[in-house]
């Protein structure tokens, strides 16, 4: 299984977070594309995730929640420019603190057999991304990116030669 | 007149403009939320500015062309959370390089008879920023501002009191 790598270097308001996996680009590419796909393991396992609009077209917007038993949590954003199979970028949004907005650019790079992803997001200040670091995102990206691995094993195991090709 | 601050600090993707204008801040704010005022003063004064679509409220889009005689430059973005005479806060995209964005919040700070504008605008990267910096942005903003001088003058002057609410 593949390692997350997040850094969040000192004196500037990014979080960079780079994690390879073990599928072709197409198919990571859909698994961050296709709502189906994508509920399945974005973000901590403690919590059910409900896709209300997932449009990654120049434009579009999406909005998903967190719930658990006792509460949810929702986010959301909007896309902007192309979206590829090389790149998404998209605004993100906690409602819990509506006006605090980060701009998200996710880059797939082709390896051939594998690929490598490579999230970039900058916030409004260093101040706004500590905050994010202190939020205990590390458990969430884990779990997602834990869970995107075993599904890329799961689909390129069951999945005849062009498994990329929406279905 | 009020003279503009920019702002782009080494080492950080940002670029923070202030200026101080001789007008309450409703005022201020409704000649940055009205189309109607907004075209009379935003932009070099070299351009024709054309509004498409100005929708200053959470999730509102926004688009405008600056033409002269030979060419025409599109800009758009979406305002992200609530837009009040406080704050506002947008995405803004140039159509000649699409998926290269910034965010930029504007607020206005009530000194009485008097208002503070202060843009912060952040951007995916360094160079991204600095681009916009060797870009010629300057002058754009300088006649924006002076144009804004001017309208807010024009209509402290000639409106009568509570001017600042909508007609």
């Amino acid at each position: 299984m593949g390692a997350t790598r997040i850094t969040a270097p000192a004196g500037v308001p990014f979080i960079d977070i780079e994690r390879e996996f073990a599928a072709p680009r197409a198919l990571v590419h859909r698994a961050y594309s296709d709502p189906e796909l994508l509920k399945q393991w974005l973000g901590p396992r403690k919590y059910v995730m409900e896709i209300e609009v997932w449009e990654p077209r120049d434009g579009g917007r999406w909005r998903y929640i967190h719930r658990d038993a006792d509460s949810a949590y929702g986010f959301h954003g909007v896309f902007h420019g192309p979206q590829t199979e090389e790149r998404m970028l998209q605004t993100f949004e906690f409602e819990g603190a509506p006006g605090h907005v980060s701009l998200e650019s996710v880059e797939f790079i082709d390896q051939g057999d594998r690929t490598l992803v490579r999230n970039h997001a900058v916030y409004q200040s260093i101040e706004a991304r500590n905050a994010m670091v202190e939020s205990g995102m590390e458990e969430g990206i884990n779990d997602g990116f834990d869970r995107l691995d075993a599904l890329m094993a799961r689909l390129t195991t069951h999945e005849p030669a062009g498994a990329g090709a929406p279905r």
